[in-house]
């Protein structure tokens, strides 16, 4: 099968003419409808990019199905018509993963908006891939469940999109990502058959395609209907504030709560850039001016645990030199606590216009690479913010600068190419949840070697053998990104250009 | 690559007379010296199965190697001379995994037996595949560590068998199987590279070839180096210990306890025949010759949040019509409620022939599946115990007989399949923590669809195009076992028979 199918670069036709998108657009209409097929070109301006806006291109056609039998049916009228395609959920993700490319089909999700199955006793869901995140939640929380993934975009970004992105959130420290979440796939692959992976139950036998899928960034098909694991609310929740003085004290209370062995729901770190942006535009009042880091720390659990942990961590701020130490009495004062880490990223685009990065570092490498980072910034002479989700070591440095100074984009691309590297250094990655799509697979070297990323293709050349299911993305092309010509001296894989 | 290493069936050359065994044998020597090669027949006795007792076949060939270096050498060598390879660790395991093919290669890592790091601050270990699993928590206990996934076999058993098998254990409820604690792999893939998978942090960028990987059964290559997470051993473990007259009372008892929010550690039920047969054999005192069935249920965290959790729970078992509650107040008394879950097996082996099952089915079938369980043995005129994992669905049945009988063995591997067939009609699976093997690959069909076992078969064609990791197992082979016409008529993947 593998080797009949395996497309030479030749086989991708690279343009279709208007004329020929006019032949075919009445196929992809036959299928969803007139409705259903977006073509004119005003109205494809929406879809020209991500969340990732500095990257755009603008696809031939849009195409909204509302059931895995269109989507397949749409998948196959471009597999045989060798028209390379993109999935796009709501478009929050940021790294450029539903970037359309040239001559694209564009297939949109947000119309697979149905709830399937509720199943509270096996605790459940089952949801089309355009359900956003937070409607799971909405339609199980009077029943005493959630979904745990959160990522900020959690009110618009849909479950497909999570899935590949394999999505984190404020809470994965204690309830890891969406690939921890997600029992079952219904899936359309890239010659349009309909496959199903995992199940409604934990753990299957035979290959682990579901956590193979997650996260492939749409490179290996379409999950259409999505099998989730809701878990019960828990009975209290704490929440902490600590600020410090120095980003040491914080980085060491973070490693003391860790080794006390208590988990945090979540546990953020913003430091003193951070801290006056929120307090300067949003005034919530909790966050000191002149601190230099503050740690917000949420425990939960039973009553009993949560009200132990929230009084240790409480201790454990104190005994490193916090200066106050607010324990969320109630739920409006717990949501006031939040109100800060959750608008920091509006508070500092109100002043400035910023640069968002993602990468992930091992949690004792915390302080000594926030540091690293500050003296990267002065040597670029740009000012980094941080946010970050310190329980995991994932950074999230925000670059702040002027994007109508004629070549600062560019630095600021270069200097947050740079943090990533020194991510890497660390013994860290140059993605913790926003995923690698068009943005960094250029930096993908930096993680993984020859060998290494060549055995990263075989899924991708098993699954997408014609190379139509989101090109261009996750990896390197040609592998070492501008190096081309050692491709060639790869011999393995040295087809792999046309991806 | 993979469309030009895919061999055709004839490629594969299925036997090696003495002779060439005697040509072939000295280069494995060199590489992993003489003493590292076992060829007497006499010696090659030990390697005829794993703990699934009833395959047996003598592999041509075994090899012992102390590195990854040797492993590839020896993975290499195979693969220029096209000898099909089968790896083994303790032999523990209960699918046949780890059984040799006529005319293969075993590697057996016993040997590859270092701790080759252990980073407390993040909560790492790296340990080479034939470390067992037990010495992974012995190496770290003191500081306050453990490593939670912990099989029957855990004081014999190898991690890179675990990993082999997706290994479960008692503990799962709470803590997940073993991929849910592998971080990151040293892979020797078939054509003897080395490829590194995942890393020492939790999320890495590209596909998740470490969770593909794991529960791969060794077809897709050789783990050699593992970095797992290790955990902060709880503050306090909590156990309770209730025995029901009705098997309804104690399955209500399991779905009140997860309703009401706790998670246990551990939940497990066990029937009537199988305490009879711990109190004959073991005569632990605690389990009550006339209950219809005792759960043992186990909590851990803080001190606080156990003392709350076992009080409830014990009332949760109350409220649902428990006879006797007893919680224990000790570590000593803890030991005891556990002796005789612990030595259930060895119980029923003392009194009778058994073949044990492992099956998983959705939580809140249990009573019903338990009581159709036993409907089956009374028709096929077998006793069957059960001792199961009960919070999370996995079902172990026991199947009581005399191996002496004519034709007895036959019957019962017949009742053992209408029991996994019955599991995958209510939503379940063929096996929760023991693994396919050679066992059940015939049942996969029954979980399985044509185009979800197809595409099963792309990441093995990648990995393992000519078929010599681990041939013949995990999948059915033809595609639906006994059914050769089909698979011809599939077209799609005809030339699998090979495997």
């Amino acid at each position: 099968m593998i080797n009949q199918n395996i497309a030479s670069p030749l086989q991708v036709q690279k343009s279709h003419g208007v004329s020929q998108w006019q032949k075919i657009a009445p196929k992809f209409e036959a299928v969803v409808g007139k409705k259903g097929v977006v073509q004119r070109q005003e109205e494809l301006l929406t879809y020209e990019c991500d969340s990732l806006t500095s990257y755009r291109q603008r696809p031939a056609l849009v195409v909204l199905p509302r059931t895995t039998e269109q989507v397949a049916e749409v998948v196959k009228i471009c597999y045989e018509n060798q028209i390379p395609w993109v999935t796009r959920g709501a478009g929050t993700g940021l790294s450029g993963g539903a970037l359309p490319v040239e001559d694209c089909v564009l297939i949109v999700t947000t119309l697979m908006n149905k709830i399937l199955k509720v199943d509270l006793e096996n605790q459940r869901i089952i949801v089309q891939a355009g359900v956003i995140n937070n409607w799971v939640t909405q339609a199980i929380s009077g029943k005493g469940f959630y979904y745990a993934p959160d990522p900020s975009s959690q009110t618009v970004c849909t479950i497909g999109g999570n899935i590949a992105e394999n999505a984190g959130g404020i809470h994965c420290l204690k309830y890891g990502v969406t690939t921890n979440h997600v029992l079952g796939l219904k899936l359309v692959i890239p010659d349009g058959s309909v496959v199903d992976v995992g199940g409604i139950i934990s753990e299957m036998p035979g290959y682990d395609l579901t956590g193979l899928f997650i996260g492939s960034e749409g490179t290996l098909g379409i999950a259409t209907e999505i099998t989730l694991r809701i878990i019960k609310t828990p009975e209290a929740i704490g929440t902490v504030l600590a600020d410090f003085t120095t980003i040491e004290a914080a980085g060491d209370t973070v490693t003391h709560i860790i080794s006390a062995g208590i988990i945090p729901a979540a546990m953020e770190l913003m430091d003193g850039t951070t801290i006056k942006a929120i307090e300067d535009v949003i005034n919530t009042g909790c966050y000191p001016r002149d601190a230099e880091a503050v740690l917000l720390i949420e425990v939960d659990g039973l009553a009993v645990e949560v009200e132990s942990s929230k009084q240790q961590v409480a201790k454990i701020c104190q005994q490193n030199g916090a200066r106050n130490v607010i324990i969320a009495s109630d739920e409006q004062r717990r949501i006031k606590l939040w109100q800060g880490r959750k608008t920091a990223l509006i508070a500092l685009g109100y002043q400035s216009h910023y640069f968002l990065q993602d990468g992930v570092i091992p949690r004792t490498q915390l302080v000594a690479v926030l540091k690293e980072i500050s003296a990267l910034g002065n040597q670029y002479g740009y000012r980094i913010a941080n946010a970050l989700h310190a329980g995991d070591g994932n950074l999230h440095p925000v670059i702040l600068y002027d994007h109508s100074v004629p070549g600062a984009f560019k630095q600021v691309e270069e200097l947050s190419g740079e943090i990533l590297k020194l991510c890497v250094r660390v013994g860290g990655s140059i993605s913790g949840e926003h995923g690698i799509g068009a943005d960094k697979k250029c930096l993908m070297p930096e993680m993984f070697n020859h060998i290494d990323l060549d055995t990263m293709q075989w899924p991708r050349l098993a699954f997408n053998p014609q190379g139509l299911a989101n090109p261009g993305k996750m990896f390197p092309t040609p592998p070492t990104c501008g190096e081309a010509a050692q491709a060639q001296k790869m011999g393995r894989f040295s087809d792999l250009e046309v991806f």
